[in-house]
């Protein structure tokens, strides 16, 4: 393969990117995407490890000389949203579809494969090229394969997402905390139903519902420290059939988000001691089910730092780099961060011209394909970077 | 006809009642049940006005003699509810069974009109036998009834319900306020849904919801008089489909029992008060169908008493006469009570031997047939005490 | 002593109550008027026991002839109240007002002291003339007395209490619960205080406490059964001392009044429950004193009969004999009916003609003298009623 | 003058502080200070400026070369606190102390003014020197000295604050928000009174106050964007006197702190429509006082630049600079970086070898002096920093 430029790979990551999106596959069903991974792997003549972890695949790359570790990450997996934006790669996978980006995650994460392939000669260390499976669903695949071992031995990772709220031009991160974890609870309230004229021969499930409801908002506003950003939002309450028979049971589920493990700690313990306090101040009983999401995803300073300094001179003046606020969406590539230094960087993708106008998980959603060209650039950079540091021994 | 004694017209009711019992009728579908009662008041030669208010039927017997007008009322409807009591006379009609008694209340009226038809000569005044359609459903058929004159120039009017919670050998009433008022109230919290991490995009309908819940409870707490029983029960609420969605609306249903109109229009007013404010607090807004059910049943004063004085000597030693507790259930009989005095009075039909130990609207429901004899005994007296009082010219 | 008829007994209960009037004493201080009642039971030829509760006396008058014992009781204690009603017999002991008309109780039972005891050859039976000192504060003087043995072998016990809120011509009382029993609770939430912008190293008093006084508003209105009379009051609530500081403790306060015992002691067992869960609930600690003060006052079914019966008779026609309402005040009448049967009443002491317009318990409190007449009256009917019965051997 | 060094200055700027530190005057009341103040700056030849701000006053240097102007602000009042930590400088003024560092402040500017007097003749631009009295109180002396103009025709200003919970050898400062607005609020809820027992003649103003604090929380935790720091905590609430008597009127006082106007305001708002609605669901009426207190403090992002850069050179490697998180308390120099770009750095000045332990505020609270140094360094860094910049014409 001759040495490929940068920029000359933009067009063959816009067909893999297209390729993909017409056959999207959701999270742990990504076969025919890992295998397409796969084939291009082969031809650029990366060695592959498959991983037990649903279809994930990792792609190994050791330089000619010796060096630093860095791993590259990508998603795989699609949404079980009807496609409904028109393009002429719309899904052919009727009911899934691309709606998040993944498919040109995985697209950059080829044209880097392909990048460095050429430059195996000149390369000192080795990169994995590491295609995830199922991000959108929890758990997702970030844990089975670094339990599998994806991440021994390496110094770093990196990980991009393609985002429309920011503009194509655009790329940003933040040190430390940039993502919240997402857990999720599940409430129980057990009461003693009956008559609605006969209160006290019952045990009201709604009124103790409605209490910890009520009491669970001085979760956020007196046990967080305020100056660290966290949610517990009720999203469901169902109690009863009639309207003059009092409830036996009502259930309670909701959401948390936090951006460090002590607050999302903290927030599930005082849930766990209020749903108990409180339903037992009614006199009922309370089963709480509490499922823990994604963890934070907090970059290394260190990694974050890197991004500062280095991005602004490989994407040019033309592309602005930007220090980000933290975002209430979870991402499992936290689970990369808390074992190995890293950073996880956001690829400005909206553009109204090219109507890359709507949210990520929007059945009209689609990015600027150009952002990926930024995004290569530089996912390249933050290697080559870290590639260059000395190994300690 | 012969001139019956009371006690020789047992074995008639049981009869009839069995008869009904095997053919029940949801409520405004009494049609078979009418035109039954219609069949054996011709027998008894009296002349009958038949109500446009469902099936509801009137039976006017005149005396020989010019006196006072007193209104003897039965109803006639089923449940919807499936008989599993195994009895001989069980019902015909799948899915509709007499499971409260009125089956018994007819019969015991078609009694009374057998006993007066029998005295017409000797009769002073007016005697009016209301069968009345529909006391289970609200609207219920009294008030139909009611506005076709049915009470014009009555001076009196009694009603029986057979009771299995009491045994029978016993027989109750209470002067002023006996059965409960039954509203619905319908409340619809309208916020904004969103995000669950992103709540201030949102205006949480269950947190308001929640509020509403809890802050209900002072309206029984603080602003019902303590001497005056009330009860606002929530019965369901329902908000949300996703536990990390935020929910646009939240739905609570409930009722409100008390024992006199004050205390009802009060409640009413404090749940509209409440409802609109709690939903401001929170920005949100509010809808209320609040639907006024039966009245509270209230006895005249004077007419519990003539029961309390006639009932023990006209039904001897063997039987019991009780002032009652309140009771929560609600009666369309309180619409009468509203009009003209009179007395609504419990005849005790519990019996463990003949498997008369389920409450009423229970499939296995069924009460003692001797008890019809102490409440047609009861419904003469107290109509024969009525009749015997001066005219008022 | 000649034979005095009762009517003549109105001059000197007046003189007698004036007196005791111009000379009131607080609770357990009833010195003077305890002497002064001696006095007049000596000049009667009564003899007496000096209770060991406070200045507690009791007159011991024994027929010539053997049968029942009957205890008839007047309270002897004032008021810390400084009295404005302008009256030429007002108190002469500043700040210390006989506001509530157990002076005119005292009158009264001077009065059937003297009646009786012109009439010992004739009476068969004994009569106990109980004056009990302290009712207006807890613990009272009645449970003391009981205690020193003045119900022993008793037949049955009367109070009367002169009521200005009922007209004067009139006389109530009711079978079964009358007056409320009146408990107090008194909790401190103890969390932990800190700066008002860092609620998360704090546990906050003030949320913990405002969440148990919504909660509590739930005892009466789920847990309490609505035809059973209950209150739940919070009086006080008092937490923090500055608007920027996280206050360490919140107090609360409030009284509890039910009609039963039952239902007391649940809603005693409600608040300790709920005070604990709620505490816990937000972290902190709670501190409950519940104290228990005057029971239920719940007359006898039988004894309220026979004052039913009596009553009209005896006090003829220009005064009405009425079944009352419960009352929310609490009265330690209430511990002698739970040992012996026994009716309290209340007398029509309200008269606009005489400045008998003011609550009981206001500084400018009067009662219409005549009533004492129709007190006396009751009194002795009632005494001679149960002494009439035949003694159960 | 000869041309002092700036390490020769400490000498100087300890003896000031130390006289400062033994004569405190409470805010407002700082006459003795700001002549002492007066009589250093004409020592060093600086013209002055008497605000009308209580005893403000601010020397003004004018270079001999024409540029930017820089100002540089001090605040010079003490605390009402008991002096009680044994230093050799301590209070002489019984009852007052200064408890926060306000004397060092005034020492580091006198220093300031020190050093650019001797170098008047090279100096290009003008410097001022801002003795602001009064930043303890609320309104402070900010904003009064703003309005005499103190400001006209600023290109830049700086501030300081010795802090003792950072190590001596440490500054911080951040960009944008770096301290929270300090609000206050007092509501009064009034309902009507009554007996404890008759809660439905009665608006139980305690009731709905503490509906009330239950529903704040949800003002942070639903209306408030969760990446925007903020807190609203209840300090205080009092209602009624006795624990049988509902209670007229109940008092809830809080805080309010934001690091941005727009979330200040939302909240404002919020406690606005909240107590309003929560006191009209209960029937009550409701009274707010909403006093706005300090701004958010918010660095200018460039100038927070100037001190990123500019700090590590001018302070050396044995003073460390760091980013630091948002502080709570509020700091009335926000005024001044509302009008004029303008940062505000904190000076560690904690060392456990001095018993500069405690912290401010607090009686035994020290400051380790060695900080003036670092605190002069760097505000000179900053003033030449920012005069060397191009005057915009």
């Amino acid at each position: 393969m001759e040495r490929l430029q940068v920029e000359q790979l933009l067009e063959d990551m816009i067909v893999w990117r297209r390729h993909l999106h017409r056959h999207p596959e959701l999270s742990y069903q990504e076969k025919e995407t890992s295998a397409y991974v796969a084939d291009k792997l082969a031809a650029f003549g990366i060695e592959m490890i498959r991983s037990q972890t649903g279809y994930g695949l990792t792609g190994i790359l050791k330089g000619a000389l010796p060096g630093r570790t860095v791993v590259l990450r990508a998603d795989m997996d699609a949404l079980p949203i009807r496609e409904d934006n028109g393009c002429e790669y719309s899904s052919l996978n009727e009911g899934v579809m691309h709606a998040c980006g993944h498919d040109g995650h995985t697209a950059m994460l080829l044209g880097a494969a392909a990048y460095y392939s050429a430059r195996r000669e000149e390369l000192a260390g080795e990169i994995r090229f590491l295609f995830q499976p199922a991000e959108e669903v929890c758990p997702g695949g970030a844990q089975g394969m670094i339990a599998e071992g994806v991440l021994e031995g390496a110094d770093a990772v990196y990980g991009l997402h393609l985002w429309t709220p920011f503009p194509v031009g655009t790329v940003g991160s933040a040190p430390g905390p940039l993502m919240a974890s997402a857990d999720e609870f599940f409430i129980d309230i057990i009461g003693r139903g009956g008559h609605g004229g006969m209160p006290h021969k019952t045990i009201d499930s709604i009124v103790a519902g409605a209490a910890l409801v009520t009491q669970l908002q001085s979760v956020v506003s007196r046990s967080v420290d305020p100056l660290r950003p966290a949610v517990l939002s009720v999203g469901t309450i169902q109690g009863g059939f009639a309207q003059n028979v009092i409830a036996e049971r009502c259930r309670i589920t909701g959401t948390v988000r936090a951006f460090d493990e002590e607050t999302r700690h903290l927030i599930r313990r005082r849930i766990e001691e209020m749903t108990a306090a409180v339903a037992a101040a009614h006199g009922a009983e309370a089963k709480l089910d509490y499922v823990m999401g994604y963890p934070p995803l907090v970059n290394d300073e260190a990694e974050y730092g890197r991004f500062a300094r280095i991005a602004p001179e490989a994407l040019g003046d033309s592309v602005q780099v930007m220090r980000m606020e933290k975002l209430m969406p979870a991402e499992d590539f936290s689970y990369y961060v808390k074992q190995v230094p890293g950073c996880f960087m956001f690829v400005g993708a909206g553009n109204p011209h090219k109507n890359a106008i709507y949210p990520h998980h929007h059945s009209k959603f689609d990015f600027d394909e150009d952002a990926m060209l930024h995004g290569l650039r530089l996912m390249i950079a933050m290697a080559d970077s870290s590639l260059a540091e000395p190994t300690l021994v």
